[in-house]
């Protein structure tokens, strides 16, 4: 149990690190994941940008996105924790979470211009990406969703989807996992500077068929391109110098029960392969 | 005093460094703070791109943009120093100047189009968002602010305000101190790299309303996110190689005083904690 | 023999990094090479990132797309090995294979405009860039090309030429040998690059006359040239602490016969003048 | 004269990594300089590209193009040679030539669109950017310029002013030394970037006024924004590690003569300085 916590904490502190090298988080957003052993309970980094957070750097919340332990003196939590806590509690399939400011999606979050999968890797969009704008229920607020009336209403508007997006703020994304998060945090990303080329050129758009999103989706999510595109980003992490320290206790843990211990989630073995 | 000296010509070392790193500023292009106990006095470094300043090169000025003391045989000052002085002489207010030619605001300040604040850190750009055209009061000039009254006319222009365009030239951008001079200079570039996009998407813009922008810019200039943007920016220099060497004489300073020591500035906090 | 074939394997992964390094290839993608001395094979990565290949990864594969020995316990090789085996069935010519999903291409993959050769060093597109649309045979797919006759339709279009663009997939472009394939790779990149941004000037485009295509094409891959561009982006990857690790047999291999072996491709000639 | 010679084969390499660095060249692209004390003579890299360029890859040609000593066996010269050697000839106020096809500047090599200095540091264009195409005289041709006549040409095209376009190729531009080339490289590149920003964005373009102009060009070429920019570009190659070995015998050479050496070229005083 102990393990897998701590495997957990540092395996999200990759996931944070992943997606600000690769340009997605600059010092505001978050990556939060649910806790592997206790689905009533998160994991999330205190306030510090996804660039230099530490496996030290995360602590336990509950749904209602409180410290499961007070923090230490002189720590503070993010904001934004009810964007977190309240998808935990709305979508059990959901077990990670990422919250960003993205640069390419930010023009969709001002003109509230559909996104649309444009090419195989777009399709991790999903169905539909809906529009949650804060004005409609709460009117003038500094655009934050700090309330847990403001978490509870997008998580409303996620509904069954995968990612949303913010009026004039920015975007929340989920997965099943921490490595299927971090996949479509990426190439929704991607997905988003493609067609903000496209339209720039005056073409209009050739989307997916339902049927080829469908079908690229499931592909896309198949072990082997997770895996790859998981070790991939670790690689540029570590190669980068980027990559979190790795608790000390870990390896002896890991090597004497290297042979029998049960993996539990894929997110883990791909966290290894790398 | 000397120490609080030492320190500030560190943060601004820092803050010169930060800004060059982010990609806003390159060869050309200033920053400046307020002296930490003598508001009659701002200090700047010699004529030096921002990118490589250390600590060593900053010296101080009168408001009137005089050298407090000669400057040593062989070195010398911006020619455009009047920008910040006579800024600092209208507006006591203001405590931190950056001017810049970054890329991403050069079109603004060719056609003139206005500044907006597109998304909640957009609102860092302020209530509104003055054009300077030096040709108005002083026809063909070499277009920089070389003369006493050329940078009491920028000032005007300035008015109340927190950034002012500059025709055909670059802009201005003022704080309150040095990290939030900084927040303003990153992100309001970020606000314009957005209209940019914006635009070239062929979307109407669709600004923040007058009250999110004002509880934005103050969501935004509150401690925590101050705090962690500073830390962030100021990691990212030390992990490239490009923090600042930091006085010899400082630590020693500091631990001495270390329990006792009042800290005036929430910059220098803001500095210690990264 | 067999240090031809280390050299090609040593080479291919030099290759497989490049196109990474030089912004084209991320995660997905795959670069491969006809095998040395037997042209009924390829060499080709298991499944990995191109950017980090490392010559141990490479294995052999029979036209049909079939590992020659089974690879060994938990190696899996990439999904889409039919797009290189059925291009070098059906292209004697053609000795070494890239696919590619690089953004500058992904617009003309979606919009389905022509490419064409705007600059001296876009003339490496070719007389055409065939368009491929595998909805025409196969319907809704996951837009991958998996199956060998997916692989024999694309070869089929893209015929005598020398880069084919995939609907809302990406690329694939052929060479003679390896060095050219990279050049063509980046190459034509940089011509989609262009093309993309004369478009958003809204200028009509002005590509090389047929006459001018075929002279900059001809001296595009003389020695010269090739040899210099090669030398160029393997320093970059030296530089950049990415070159592969060069298998420690191959240096004694390699003075023991400098002055009497027989060098027979111009990529490994290139290769050893970086 | 040994010296002499020395200093300025070290400073040529320095100017080929800067501009390379500085992203305008990649593999192809030359830029020489007029020997610092044979006028009759210009000194440029052997077949290189300019990113790798060492001290001891510069060799000496006559103005036509043809070098002073037969070059060592297995080393060849750049093909465009005569670029530099006719402008040489035309032109004895040039003292530094550089040809590159940066990106920034293809769109208007391929359009005809006129360049305008859109901020002050434009105004490094010229009055006016003269726009060379080969087809003209040459007709279809592979684009460069191999011979004697091409070189006239464009020579003969650039007139008196400082850069030229050359049709669906690229750019050549002029300096009187060698700080002066690298400046006006760099800032003519911005100032291209920014205008096809400007004209994605469909304003009316606002250039600076004839007087702007030439009071902006003036104030760029003084010592100090000289000096300034040569340290930054210098200094940024030394900490991204890409400053070339600094011959072993100047320092030496140097130490003995520095009290009494007369220094002829601001650029090398420059060089210096960084």
């Amino acid at each position: 149990m102990a393990d897998d916590l701590a495997q957990a904490r540092h395996d999200l502190a990759v996931a944070n690190r992943i997606v600000s090298y690769e340009g997605i988080i600059d010092a505001f957003g978050h990556v939060s994941m649910r806790h592997p052993t206790r689905p009533d309970r998160f994991l999330i980094s205190r306030s510090r940008s996804p660039e230099v957070v530490e496996a030290s750097d995360i602590y336990q919340y509950t749904l209602d996105s409180q410290p499961v332990t007070p923090l230490p003196q002189g720590i503070r939590g993010y904001g934004e924790l009810v964007i977190h806590g309240e998808i935990y509690k709305a979508r059990p399939d959901i077990n990670a979470v990422a919250h960003h400011h993205g640069m390419a999606f930010l023009p969709f979050c001002n003109s509230g211009e559909t996104l649309l999968p444009l090419y195989h890797m777009g399709a991790q969009i999903g169905e539909k990406v809906p529009f949650w704008d804060s004005r409609d229920e709460f009117g003038d607020t500094n655009l934050l969703v700090l309330k847990p009336e403001e978490g509870a209403s997008l998580a409303r508007a996620l509904g069954p989807y995968w990612l949303v997006l913010m009026r004039r703020h920015g975007a929340t994304v989920a997965g099943r996992n921490l490595t299927e998060l971090v996949f479509r945090t990426i190439y929704t990303y991607r997905n988003a500077e493609l067609q903000l080329t496209c339209k720039a050129q005056g073409h209009p758009l050739s989307p997916l068929t339902p049927g080829e999103q469908k079908l690229s989706w499931q592909r896309n999510l198949e072990p082997r391109p997770q895996a790859r595109a998981w070790e991939y980003w670790s690689m540029r992490l570590r190669k980068a110098g980027e990559y979190p320290a790795v608790p000390p206790k870990r390896s002896a843990t890991r090597s004497a029960k290297a042979g029998t211990a049960r993996r539990r989630s894929a997110t883990r073995k791909k966290s290894r392969a790398s």
